[in-house]
């Protein structure tokens, strides 16, 4: 049973709200192809979870352009922010489709399979544990692009995500890790952040 | 007045119909935000013809599905294409709404500028010349990735379009071809293609 939340109006930016929005929904549609090739639940989960933040994110951007506009001049220079948000907000729900195909066990057919498999880099989440090495470590210095060809897209931290985080962000014990690369090195990469020996890890 | 044809069952195999769906439904989001960031009308009513063509695929592909479940094992088989399928077309359809801020004179407001700003890599079309270097040529011997930093990521020949062209596709005269990359390769890329001179050209 979804909880449900009342949407209190927040002093949100338009812009800062806008731009989660866009780059969510763009992600979820990785994450939901993803989540069906591999049949990973956790994946599609995160997904519907996504898709209910973007909807959030719809509804105070909504308010926030309601406030916003005082005369017909500010609406019609606000419409254009309404519309690019719907459609964020419709490429979320898509994504929110295919996730469902995971969660409501639909199975992926062998031509969704191809299709999806035609998706040159993968994508793989990882939860960093005690003992990895990379516990406190700060994203950039682990130069995961140059030794594993590997690159962090998303981080969820108990229940807010960072979008493409930052190169000083730390990462702690329990992140979620969303990383896209070539399948052998978030494979290796999977096995560094899960604390697991690893050919590719450097040596110590 | 958009003119419609009716849809006319075709014997075109599912796997086709959903990965040109797929593959349509991306390039179209890419292609709206330049669309809605350069203000580009010719670019925006392409997006409008591909939502229709979407829209179309969508069609025979739901009639193929009919017609191959003879019964409900094959219905449950079947259903996973059925939400890929109109995933892509919502996505689709967020596309054609980005496209119609530009078709309809809505104006980007300068939030949404920054936010499309924020793709890295630009779109451009370019319409071939008589006079260009490139006519009759294939893709793959303009080595446009080494030579400008360039691809073609589609080919719009008459009311056809060709989607990651092979690079053994030639360049015929009056094709538009869409090209990706960054913003001097492709302003370079499309001088060429309409047989301006250029700096970046290579010497004859």
């Amino acid at each position: 049973m979804p909880h449900f939340e009342k949407i209190e109006y927040q002093p949100i930016p338009v812009r800062e709200l806008l731009l989660e929005m866009k780059n969510l929904s763009e992600l979820m549609i990785d994450l939901a192809y993803s989540a069906a090739l591999f049949n990973d639940k956790d994946l599609a989960e995160d997904v519907l979870v996504l898709e209910s933040r973007v909807d959030t994110l719809a509804y105070l951007l909504d308010m926030e352009i309601m406030v916003a506009a005082r005369d017909p001049k500010d609406a019609e220079a606000l419409i254009g922010i309404s519309i690019v948000a719907a459609a964020t907000d419709k490429i979320s729900d898509a994504a929110g489709d295919i996730a469902a195909i995971v969660t409501r066990n639909i199975g992926v057919h062998p031509i969704v399979g191809e299709i999806f498999e035609k998706v040159e880099e993968r994508l793989m989440q990882a939860t960093v544990k005690g003992n990895s090495k990379i516990v406190g470590k700060k994203v950039g210095a682990l130069d995961l692009a140059a030794r594993m060809g590997v690159d962090i897209i998303a981080i969820r931290r108990n229940k807010d995500w960072m979008i493409n985080p930052d190169e000083n962000e730390r990462v702690f014990l329990g992140d979620v890790l969303i990383t896209r690369g070539a399948p052998l090195g978030i494979k290796a990469f999977k096995d560094l952040a899960e604390g697991q020996p690893s050919k590719l890890e450097e040596p110590t």
